[in-house]
């Protein structure tokens, strides 16, 4: 069956949905994204989402293209057009067609263009995958420096997906001066003696909405969580690695760069805080 | 008057030329591009685009979407729909669309997208900027690890170029690392003692078309050329400064940030440069 998508105010059949050749998003990679889950049909962590692509837009001077009820008022009719009870809804908003390609930004008043889809994903929460965890190689970090900024200049960690993918792995670590900033397209973590380590707020990274959560969670739950980045050698002698992303929620690592961390299987923080998400998700959903 | 442009193997008016939004090149900046000059209604350096265009698609595991005689046949085409005497041909290929979001590649045989259109600039070779030279700023580069790959991923170029607006100059100079990596859009030179100094190739830079031209010339006139990365503070101790682009040619740099550069005037042998370079594309144009 053929999605109904989002595009600059229309709902469409999907296949004919389509932007303009001269759109910023296509010619520029001027653009930011959001991706929210749906679990149980409804939204989880709206709020936060909303509040990111708000920051998001304004670090790139980019005009908000609508108000956040606007917003969630598409999100939701996606959610039942589509008869999505788990999945996630993509936002993407660009800085809209110009008419023509230049590197200097169009007139503010170019109305930006706003795209919003929707992918079906029954069983999303029970994920088996969760169950025995993922495995992951490290890649070099090339990507730019504004990585707090959600662009879809996504190219490299595409590059990186593939070649985990050429490594039979399932997600790479991106390492940047032997440190790992982050996954692809999520947050990462190890657990030693009990404590969780996750690298710090920077330009060097998204400021996950689940990352945020999870280490609220974590607080409340009276686990320790230092801040800071580690190595790949300080990840293999872990006793516990994950990664978190809004559709993924919280996942163990079980391998990194081939060595098994602690087990092999899940750990019980990991294990734990996904629990603790998507119980406490599942009831703050709107 | 609308142009025509080409989409996928259609030639249309410019209103109704349109991709996908689950494009990659829209979604993922998953796409690469070239920018050939058009002199004197013919192609400049046309082989030397196309040579690069099959590097930048090899480097990304990409297909050929068509053989170098069916692209120049689009070129020329597109030329003569939009009776272009003096312009640019600006080349987009992506990976497709391959129906929906996912970070992973689609299959190898999905079908590239291919867009192309024509800018019309009547009195591109005799620019009268050229004439007076140009003032730029410098900027730290915060651009993705492989330059050379002439990807779509041009945000920060055009955030740089802002910067340059803002600052009310033309453009911005990149700098990692205290030496100067190139233009928003441009390599970058300078000239000392008689001497041209460019920041060699890596991945640090785009391997410029014009670059390898105007350093063919340079050495063919007996000019001394020095191939290693400058810092602003020499650039401005310098006596010319220049850069060079397929649709800018030979630019005159007679500012960075704040200071003139020489005599404040376009110098010798950028003056020279251009002048060779114009004539010689002008002759080898086709």
């Amino acid at each position: 069956m053929s999605r109904t998508v989002y595009v600059n105010g229309a709902y469409l059949p999907e296949e004919e949905a389509t932007v303009s050749i001269f759109d910023r998003g296509f010619l520029m990679a001027d653009g930011v994204y959001e991706v929210t889950s749906v679990l149980d049909g409804k939204l989880v962590d709206f709020q936060g989402h909303a509040i990111r692509l708000e920051r998001s837009l304004k670090e790139l001077d980019m005009a908000q293209p609508m108000s956040t009820e606007e917003l969630l008022a598409v999100h939701r009719e996606l959610v039942s057009r589509n008869d999505i009870v788990e999945g996630m809804i993509y936002l993407q908003v660009t800085r809209g067609n110009p008419g023509d390609r230049d590197f200097a930004y169009p007139p503010a008043d170019t109305p930006p263009t706003v795209v919003m889809f929707t992918q079906n994903k029954p069983g999303l929460a029970d994920s088996p995958v969760a169950k025995t965890g993922i495995k992951v190689i490290s890649v070099e970090d090339l990507r730019w420096g504004r990585r707090d900024i959600k662009t879809v200049q996504l190219l490299y960690p595409s590059m990186a997906k593939m070649a985990a993918k050429a490594a039979k792995v399932d997600d790479a670590w991106l390492v940047e001066d032997g440190k790992v900033t982050e996954g692809t397209s999520n947050n990462t973590y190890i657990v030693k003696g009990g404590t969780i380590i996750t690298r710090e707020l920077s330009h060097d990274i998204l400021h996950g909405i689940t990352r945020a959560a999870v280490l609220r969670f974590a607080a409340e739950a009276q686990m320790q969580v230092e801040e800071r980045a580690f190595t790949i050698e300080e990840a293999q002698a872990a006793d516990e690695a994950f990664f978190t992303s809004a559709s993924a929620f919280v996942m163990p690592v079980v391998e990194v760069d081939g060595a098994q961390i602690g087990s092999g299987a899940p750990g019980p923080v990991a294990t734990r805080l996904r629990e603790i998400y998507l119980e406490e998700s599942l009831k703050a959903a709107i």
